[in-house]
C-alpha cells in the first residue's frame, strides 16, 4: 500500500492508503475513537469505531501520546476538518510505545519547553513555525537565483572584526585568535567584484549580553551584494524580495498560519512599492509625538514601533546620519552627514529586518572612514584592495531570517523562529 | 539602453546593449583591439576598429587589467568564441582605473594567490568553480525540497561534541564551554521527529591537523534525516541526489567545465544505480591486490582510490565493522558486527563524499553504545529521549560540498572549492 504524507492527503481522497507518524492526541465517546495522527508535514484525524473493529478499538487504549505508529486507512473528504480530510482507521501496528510525555496539552513555561526544545518543536504550533522558515529560506534563495545572484558562502572564521572585538566570539585558531563572523558583507563585496551579483546565507554570531524578544547570539542571515547597483536598485531589491516572502508563505502555508492565529489580513495588506521616511522626516514625527530624541541618536525599539505601526507594508527609513552608521556606507552627494542606506522595519512593531546600503567606491574616502572609525587599518588592506583595481558603486543588505520569520507568523519572540535557539542564557540542547 | 549580464549576451543578438564589467585582457594588432570584459557571469571578446573610431581606439589604450567600464556595443553571433557571440563596441567609459594588477595571466605559487584570494576569486578558473559551487548546492536544496524535505538549520554553538573532543574549536560562551558543531546529525535527529524528512546545510569545523589536499578546517555539509527510511531507503536516495546534482551541473555549465579542462565524458557516464560493494568484500578485493589492511581497520585514501578507480559511478561501500563507525550506527540485524551504513565515494580518487547510516532505535541499545565509545551519558540524554517517545527506524547521510565540487571539477585541491578556504595554516583573507 501507498505510503503517503498527511499534506498529501488530498490528492488521494477516496483511496485506501499507508500513514506513518506520532499519535498527538486521542478520544473516546463509548463507541467511536478519534485519534489525531501527526507526521510532521501536518495532522489528521482517524476515526475508529468499536462495532466495526472491536479489538483494533481496544488495542489503541495503549497509544500513548508520542507513540509512533504505521496505520492504513481510507482517506475521506471532510470539510469541517482543517486538512479538509479524515481517516477511516482500518489497521495500526505500533513501532515504539512512548513514555508519559513531558509536554502534555496543557500549558507549560518557557524554561520548561526550551529545556525540552528537541520534543517541544513536535508540538503543532512549533511545527508550522519551523515549515514556514523553510519556505521563507527557500523563498529567498530562489528569489536571488532568479535574480542572477549566485551563492558565495563567505567564511565564519575570520581573523578580525568588521566593527569592533565587544561583541564577537572568539575562538582560538592553531593558537593564533579568531572571531565567528558577524557579517559575511566585506567578503561579499570581494565576491561580487568576482561574481557580480552574489549573496551569503549562513549563521552569524553577536556575543551581546542582550535578552530581548528580538535577540539571539547565534542566527541566520540572507545578505546580498550585488556590483553596479545603486541606492535605487538596492531597495528595489529589497522591497521586491520580502513582498515575494510574504505571498509565497501566504501561498504555501494558509493553514500553518490559521494554526498559529495569525491574522492574514495582515499580511495580505502588504503590497508594492513599500513606503519609504527619511531619517530625519521621521525624527521630526517622532518628536512631534512626545520622543525625547536629538538628530544624530539612533531609533531604538520604541522609535521603530512608533514608526511602522503607520504603514501596512514594511517601511524604510533612509538616510541616517552617517556618524551612526557603518564605515564602509557611501555618503549622500547631495548631503554627506547622511548615507545611501536603509533599515527596513517590519509592521507591527516586529523592528528591523532589513539593513543596507551602498558601498564606499572610492579607496581614499574609504581609508578616511576606516581611520576616523579608528579600526586598524591592516586589517582591512584586502578590502581596500576591492577599490584599487577596478572599483564600482556597489550595494547590497542582510535580512534577518528569525525576526522576519517571528513577524510572518505573528509570534512574540525570537527563540521560537529557529529549530535550537542560543540565547543569554542556554544552549541547550 | 539595456543592461545585459554576459551570460544572457546570446539572448540578444544584433542588438546594442550596455555591459559592466572588467578588463581582463587587451590586445591590438596594428587597426584591431580586442578587449576581453569579464562581468562575473561570464567573459566576452569586444573588437575596436582603429579606422571606425581612432578616438576611442586611443582611450582603450589606457585600460589596464581589471579596470571597470561601463560599454556599448552592438552583439554578434560568433561560433568560434566559447561565448558564441562577440561584441562590436561602440562606446566605453572607464569606472576605476585599476593600478597594476598584482595576478597577470603568468603562473603564479599557490601562498601567493592564497595570501590574494580576494582577488585570486576573480580569475576565470576560480570564478568558474565558485558559479558550479553555487549551482550544486542549489541542486542540492532544489532536489530535497522536490522529495518533501523541510529546511531546518541546526546549531553551530553547541555544548558537547559528537565524539570526543580534540578536533573541536573551542569557543568561551558567557563564561561556559562551548564547541563548534562538527555535524547537525544528532540535532537532525530531533527534527526529523518533529517534521519527518529534513535537511541542515550549514558549515561545519574540524581543528584536525591534516594538511592534504582534501581537508577544511571549516567546510559545508549537507545532511538530511528522514523518520521511517531505512538503510536501503537511504542509499537510494543518496545515488539520486547526486545523480541529479552531476545532471544538472553537466547541464547548466558545459561552457564552464571547458573552461575548467574537465573531462565532461566522466561525469556523462555517471548512471543510475551506483555499484555497491560491501567492507568485507572490498577487503578481500584490495587484499588481493596486495593491500596490507585486516577485516576491521578503516580504508584511507590509497584504498579509496583502488576501490573508487574500478567504476564510472560514485560506489558505496556498505556494511562497514561497527569498530570504526559513529555509535549511533544501526547494527545490521544479520550480523552486527557490522552497520547499516554506506560510503560514498566519487570516481577518480576523489575519495568519501557522502557518509551515511540507519540510526540506532532502540534506547537500550544505544544507550549500551554510548557506553561502550566512553561518551557521557548525561549530554546524551536529550538524544535518548528520541528514542523514549514514539521512536522510528530513521536514516541520514552527509554530504560534503567542497569534496563535491572538487569531483565536479575536476580540481586537485578542495581549497579552490569555497570562496575563503580555512586551512591549518590560514584563516586570512
Amino acid at each position: 500500500m501507498e505510503w503517503v504524507l498527511v499534506k498529501n492527503l488530498k490528492d488521494h481522497v477516496g483511496s485506501e492508503v499507508e500513514l506513518r507518524g506520532w499519535v498527538y492526541n486521542q478520544r473516546a465517546s463509548g463507541k467511536i475513537r478519534f485519534i489525531i495522527l501527526r507526521d510532521g508535514t501536518g495532522t489528521v484525524q482517524c476515526v475508529l469505531v468499536k462495532a466495526e473493529n472491536p479489538g483494533l478499538f481496544e488495542k489503541a487504549a495503549d497509544l500513548t501520546q508520542e507513540s509512533s505508529v504505521i496505520l492504513t486507512g481510507s482517506i475521506r473528504e471532510e470539510p469541517r476538518s482543517p486538512s479538509g480530510v479524515e481517516i477511516t482507521l482500518n489497521s495500526f501496528i505500533i513501532i515504539g510505545r512512548a513514555d508519559p510525555y513531558p509536554i502534555t496539552l496543557k500549558e507549560h513555561g518557557v524554561d520548561f519547553l526550551s529545556e525540552n526544545r528537541h520534543l517541544w518543536i513536535r508540538t503543532p504550533r512549533q511545527s508550522a513555525i519551523l515549515r514556514i522558515r523553510s519556505t521563507a529560506e527557500q523563498a529567498c534563495r530562489e528569489f536571488l537565483h532568479g535574480r542572477d545572484f549566485v551563492l558565495a558562502d563567505s567564511p565564519i572564521i575570520t581573523p578580525a572584526a568588521c566593527e569592533g572585538t565587544s561583541t564577537l566570539f572568539e575562538i582560538s585558531y592553531h593558537e593564533e585568535k579568531a572571531y565567528l563572523s558577524q557579517s559575511g558583507q566585506l567578503y561579499n563585496e570581494a565576491t561580487a567584484m568576482a561574481l557580480n551579483r552574489i549573496f551569503c546565507f549562513g549563521p552569524t554570531f553577536r556575543a551581546e549580553k542582550s535578552k530581548t524578544r528580538r535577540h539571539l547570539m547565534e542566527f541566520w542571515m540572507l545578505e546580498a551584494e550585488a556590483a553596479f547597483f545603486e541606492f535605487e536598485d538596492n531597495l528595489k531589491l529589497q522591497e521586491e524580495l520580502v513582498f515575494h516572502l510574504v505571498r509565497t508563505v501566504l501561498d504555501r502555508h494558509s493553514q500553518d498560519l490559521r494554526l498559529l492565529n495569525r491574522d492574514i489580513e495582515k499580511l495580505e495588506a502588504v503590497s508594492l512599492p513599500f513606503p519609504r521616511v527619511s531619517y530625519t522626516d521621521a525624527l521630526k514625527l517622532l518628536i512631534s509625538e512626545g520622543h525625547q530624541i536629538q538628530w544624530g541618536e539612533d531609533f531604538g525599539a520604541p522609535q521603530e514601533t512608533a514608526i511602522s505601526e503607520k504603514y501596512q507594508s514594511p517601511v524604510f527609513i533612509t538616510h541616517f546620519p552617517a556618524g551612526i552608521k557603518a564605515f564602509y556606507m557611501e555618503p549622500d552627494p547631495a548631503n554627506p552627514e547622511v548615507i545611501l542606506g536603509a533599515d527596513m522595519l517590519a509592521p507591527e512593531g516586529y523592528g528591523e529586518i532589513i539593513g543596507g546600503s551602498q558601498r564606499i567606491s572610492d579607496p581614499d574616502l574609504l581609508r578616511k572612514k576606516i581611520a576616523e572609525h579608528n579600526l586598524p587599518v591592516d586589517t582591512f588592506s584586502w578590502y581596500l584592495d576591492l577599490r584599487r583595481y577596478g572599483t564600482v558603486p556597489h550595494s547590497g543588505f542582510g535580512l534577518g531570517i528569525e525576526r522576519t520569520v517571528a513577524w510572518l507568523c505573528g509570534i512574540e519572540h525570537v527563540r521560537e523562529a529557529i529549530p535550537f535557539p542560543r540565547t543569554l542564557y542556554r544552549m541547550y540542547p
